[in-house]
């Protein structure tokens, strides 16, 4: 076996000890003779999976007892319009931040279902940013206020949350689990797994419970918070493998020391990247620097001919995904909590040489 | 690794082999170094995939040209309220049939959505079954009529699909791919995966494109079918590594023949099981016999106390997951595709050695 370096920005590598677990017990989990992906969702082998996973996430994150935590299916992109159904309500308004693609879909979703005030646009400048709290224009008794935590295409990153009156809806999906949370800043937060949780099929949801009474008669069960909180993501079958390596995953955050360990590591690999992006004009970094994300490093070369030769030695070294969003090109390194120390050397390694043989 | 059999109703039993393929390249997939699950969805290998299990489907299905099958999220519980926000108008009303409990959340949803005639009602009947042609009441110009191919729970089947001058829509989650079918007697085929397919957490819907065009503007992207259709099931991140075991499925049941040799194979399973049944009195079935499922083969014994015994016993020889729904009790033995005839010989061998210890 021949595990190389992914940078892919999502789905994403995992830590390789949680495939190795899920591989050891893929065709009998604990002695039972069955995969955990072939049980009943309602036996005692998954039920404890599905509790441990809560605790642990709820452990991690120190989420406090007034919010639940779901496990939702249909990624965050599903999210950007179950928000929109559940909280604002028929009159209101809802204010959004535009700080790039993410947050641009998450609008587009939310103005089919109400009204959507834009606190903000950013989202198309360059150096990519995210927006500062002194440039927000904040509805008067907005139903709530929702941003992009970490725009996964662009590399910015917001370093200190927005405040408003109204609750804090927030997207997650690639910075989750990556660092410190006060989770009481927030109405709702919400994730796709395939970045930092787990494998693509399901979304995490933590939301303060009374806020997911708003929702109007007229949203069907299957959508509505109040049925997956009365149910603990229960009320249909869940993705139950998915959720399974989730479990691992939290397992393996809790080993590697939690959120203030993983905090402390993210923070070295992007500052060891972003020094060797800084450390002379054949890379420069797209993202606002206040703003640069600790999760998906984006740089550019000097011309896309020299970011396709880039990609394609590095990928022959065991160093892929790196290609940019198609959407915006360039070079773009997603360095998640499963990727390791090394991997991130291994990338300072080669973009030195190819500096030195290209320069 | 002692693998026993699984007659659980879902999430069910899956081919060994299956399994031991996906375990073999769990953490190297074809010599990429990386697992399937970590991998782009937009990437060469995922995307061969994704095409070869909607081909696959295709093929074995026999789908025409004018249906798109799709892969989405949420299971057949999605569906319920999906199908009605897409093809329910305003001001329409939409047939269904209500024969167990499974119709009855279809129809519970959907009358969130919009204004539902309930064409027969067999659903709370024991002994279990469908409803009959001859006792639909039909309204004219219905938006669709819908039907559940086969009530997990009851153990009821539908032999002949009903008829209606509306577009038929029918939840097959737990027998789909179990029998021939013809497809241009549907508008809408959807099942959950965790019966016939694969894992739980990705649902299949085969629909006629052009009544995806009926949606109204209100419905959000992400749960319109034209949404889906348009891009492949692409839209947002599928559940690759679910879709990755479908696939696997797919080759799977042709290199077993097909659905011929699956629905053959299907009735020699559920005839030699219900001939079990009907040998003594000391076993009943629950449904009336022209409705009795291939899929869940539904029982009773004369005691509740008896048929814990029988649960209890038959587990401990690796005959595992007979207890019927909680809603319902009895003894619920599921014979998906994946059960091999080893599994209900080794059933019916207990059932008689138990009969006669307790007779």
């Amino acid at each position: 076996m021949n595990r190389i370096y992914n940078f892919s920005a999502g789905p994403a590598t995992l830590p390789t000890e949680v495939l190795e677990e899920a591989q050891a017990e893929l065709l009998d989990y604990q002695g039972s003779g069955m995969s955990i992906m072939e049980m009943s969702h309602r036996g005692k082998y998954y039920d404890a999976v599905h509790k441990e996973a809560l605790a642990n996430f709820r452990e991690l994150l120190n989420v406090p007892e007034e919010y639940a935590i779901l496990f939702l299916q249909g990624g965050a992109t599903t999210q950007f319009s179950q928000i929109a159904m559940n909280l604002l309500g028929e009159g209101q308004v809802a204010d959004y931040i535009n700080a790039g693609a993410w947050s641009k879909k998450a609008i587009k979703e939310a103005s089919i279902i109400g009204k959507v005030n834009i606190a903000a646009d950013c989202g198309s400048e360059i150096p990519t940013r995210q927006a500062r709290q002194e440039e927000l224009k904040l509805s008067p008794n907005a139903a709530y206020l929702h941003c992009c935590s970490n725009e996964t295409i662009s590399g910015a990153q917001i370093k200190e949350f927005p405040k408003s009156d109204a609750p804090l809806v927030c997207d997650m999906s690639s910075d989750i689990l990556s660092r410190r949370l006060n989770v009481s800043d927030f109405g709702l937060i919400y994730a796709g797994a395939q970045k930092n949780l787990g494998p693509a099929g399901v979304a995490m949801v933590i939301i303060r419970k009374d806020l997911a009474e708003r929702v109007p008669d007229s949203v069907p069960e299957m959508l509505r918070y109040t049925t997956h909180i009365a149910n603990d993501s229960m009320f249909n079958t869940p993705p139950t493998f998915s959720i399974y390596l989730l479990c691992l995953v939290s397992r393996w955050l809790k080993k590697k020391g939690g959120l203030e360990a993983m905090e402390a590591q993210n923070d070295r690999k992007a500052a060891e990247l972003y020094e060797a992006i800084d450390a002379t004009d054949f890379y420069s970094g797209t993202a606002v620097k206040e703003f640069r994300s600790t999760m998906n490093v984006t740089f550019r070369l000097a011309t896309e001919e020299l970011e396709k030769k880039f990609i394609a030695e590095a990928s022959a070294k065991g160093l892929d995904g790196l290609k940019g969003h198609r959407s915006v090109g360039g070079i773009r390194a997603s360095i998640y909590n499963a990727m390791p120390e090394a991997g991130v050397d291994a990338l300072i390694a080669f973009m030195k040489e190819f500096e030195q043989a290209n320069a």
